[in-house]
């Protein structure tokens, strides 16, 4: 091999100097101090049986935070989209129906990805400020009978948060799936996955777990369970739910690999979930329900408005934030990283150029938070005040 | 929400303490001592300037690992799976021909994945301890003229590197793209992807890289580019090439967010990215060679075969190593565990009951580590001598 030449030299990878903004957008946020710690445990191999038993306490970490006592529960080594496409790709086959209510840019991503497979896609739209009620579902679900249905719980592109109470009865009773997206929701506001008969949910470690992306958590139903084991198509290789619980170990019986985990995310993921059933999920619903109303109680005394009307709708986590007349959203964005060092978003897909996006969530969701944050608003609103108006 | 009761109860989740084994198996290997740091880099956000040119730093790093100029270079978030199921799903559509060349583990993945998208799939087979002459291989590509020949470089069930050169030029022959896996081979053996011909390659970080699992990197050709342009059928989302171009901006003009990569696994590729550029490859294949020939010559000493008849078929990182007769692979394994504190692996598919796996590689690539592994193998040889004889 020694005659051969190295036609490309090697980079010059030089480190930079940056200060951590605090991430007040719609994620990701910032993560519990022993994450760090969690992310530097010793690499081991995914088949040792220290793996093995953090891979259990992971999974009854999950139990809990999906409020499930299906054993089908799992974290997929991938971003919060390898959740949506999992749970579509297992559950709906070519040809077969996936109904999805639209109202952000998340449901289209599943509509996207649902056409990819040759999955049949009907959708029912409301304006993008809204959530929906049953009544405004129904239609759709008795003239199509569709495999599932996909909803977000909570919407980042929007604020929004989708009121799920019955859903899945409805669903039953067409013989449908309910599959939800619980992505920028889950640990912030509350969510009972057996008693509002949800058949598939993922979520991700960025948002209100307060972790690193790249791990998302996963859950079915008997229902989808049921599904997953008489269907006749197979999903991708590495979204194979059958294949994954095989090495997740979710029936007691198997530890058959894979695919090589991460082993730093997994003791993140692991870390965050200690973290929050030391919290107790009750507690951490009212602190995230305390900390936005009081932002939302200072926003409005500050001049500011809110994108979604109805209060009730308004998500907990990401708010949708409108600027008085003549402000242009980017610009705010960036004086705010530049003058506060704080990392809040203009709007996306259909909020674009109509909101902020701000996040108090995680370990964020506190008082302390909240008032950097307004108070850096505030004056971003003074200081940008001449040059837009 | 306050009527709801939980049903599930916080888990307790508590730490077990344990010692970390030297990392001797064929992967995932020991890290370098810079990717803990790296890997508690603060969080930032996917679509931060900071990210932006760390990003452009990996993709140059990328450039110089696989010693090519094409620009589609870029890192998937996942498992080395992923690679795999990436660059068939991207290059051969439903319906098209895949030819394996298969003489392990990882060439049956790629038939079953390949399966999954109902493309055509061809296989040539040859022992599992060997590897493939041009003219074992010439026939299959003039009879089914497939849109690709998928092969491994390194396999790490068999412990045998596959030479390369010229197999490119036979594929291009009949027009036929080269798809390589360099899991376990990349940085530790030489591989140059533009002068081999190769249009599709990608390897994985937790091997001869020293970094943790999850983030994979990946690399195509011109020709390939050229057929990712052209095909008629989509791949999954999260496997589309054409949208992680756009986020990793690999035409210089886009940074579309695709998901949320995950910023621990990030940095840690740079880190080790930054560290073999260091190093340089030379300098890494030089050290990879003696040690494995240091390591080998101990074997020798110590009445331990090799599973591979032909030396120049031995892969430099993982050796499949015979024990003397009677002895038990997985009592072995244990043992070496149990006492010494060091992960190796028994075979695995075709070479399950038949040899050891061994991987010295990465920042494990050290005589020091080779005498330790060595030691401890005859100390495990007269151990077990009577248990077993």
């Amino acid at each position: 091999m020694s005659c051969h030449k190295l036609t490309v030299p090697p980079p010059k990878i030089v480190d930079r100097e940056f200060v951590k903004p605090l991430l007040c957008g719609p994620g990701p946020s910032d993560v519990w101090p022993s994450v760090a710690q969690a992310l530097t445990k010793p690499i081991l191999s995914p088949i040792c049986d220290e793996l093995f038993k953090a891979s259990d306490d992971i999974r009854a970490g999950l139990q809990y935070v999906f409020q499930t006592r299906s054993n089908l529960v799992l974290a997929l080594s991938g971003s919060g989209h390898t959740g949506m496409e999992t749970i579509i790709s297992n559950l709906v086959g070519p040809g077969e129906t996936l109904l999805i209510a639209s109202r952000g840019i998340w449901d289209q991503r599943a509509f996207i990805m649902a056409n990819r497979y040759g999955i049949k896609t009907e959708t029912v739209t409301i304006p993008m400020d809204m959530t929906f009620t049953p009544a405004q579902l129904e239609p759709a679900l008795k003239k199509y009978r569709p495999t599932a249905l996909f909803i977000t719980h909570g919407d980042s592109s929007t604020g929004t948060v989708q009121n799920l109470e019955g859903l899945g009865d409805l669903c039953h009773k067409y013989g449908t799936l309910l599959l939800v997206d619980t992505v920028v929701s889950l640990v912030a506001v509350p969510f009972f996955m057996d008693e509002w008969g949800v058949d598939a949910v993922y979520t991700s470690t960025q948002k209100a777990f307060s972790g690193p992306a790249g791990i998302s958590p996963v859950a079915f139903s008997a229902r989808a369970e049921q599904k997953i084991k008489t269907r006749k198509h197979d999903p991708p290789f590495y979204f194979d739910i059958k294949l994954l619980a095989q090495q997740w170990n979710c029936y007691g019986n198997t530890r058959a690999y894979h695919h090589t985990i991460s082993p730093p995310l997994f003791w993140a993921l692991r870390c965050c979930l200690q973290e929050i059933s030391k919290e107790t999920l009750p507690a951490t619903w009212a602190r995230h329900a305390a900390s936005t109303a009081y932002f939302h109680k200072r926003l409005r005394e500050n001049t500011f408005g809110f994108l979604i009307p109805k209060p009730e709708d308004r998500l907990a986590t990401v708010t949708t934030v409108v600027l008085p007349k003549g402000y242009d959203y980017l610009e705010f964005v960036k004086y705010m990283r530049a003058k506060h060092n704080i990392l809040i978003f203009a709007g996306l897909g259909p909020t674009a150029g109509k909101a902020l996006r701000v996040g108090i969530m995680g370990v964020n969701s506190t008082i302390k938070v909240v008032d950097a944050v307004v108070d850096a608003m505030v004056d971003t609103l003074v200081a940008l005040k001449k040059s837009s108006l």
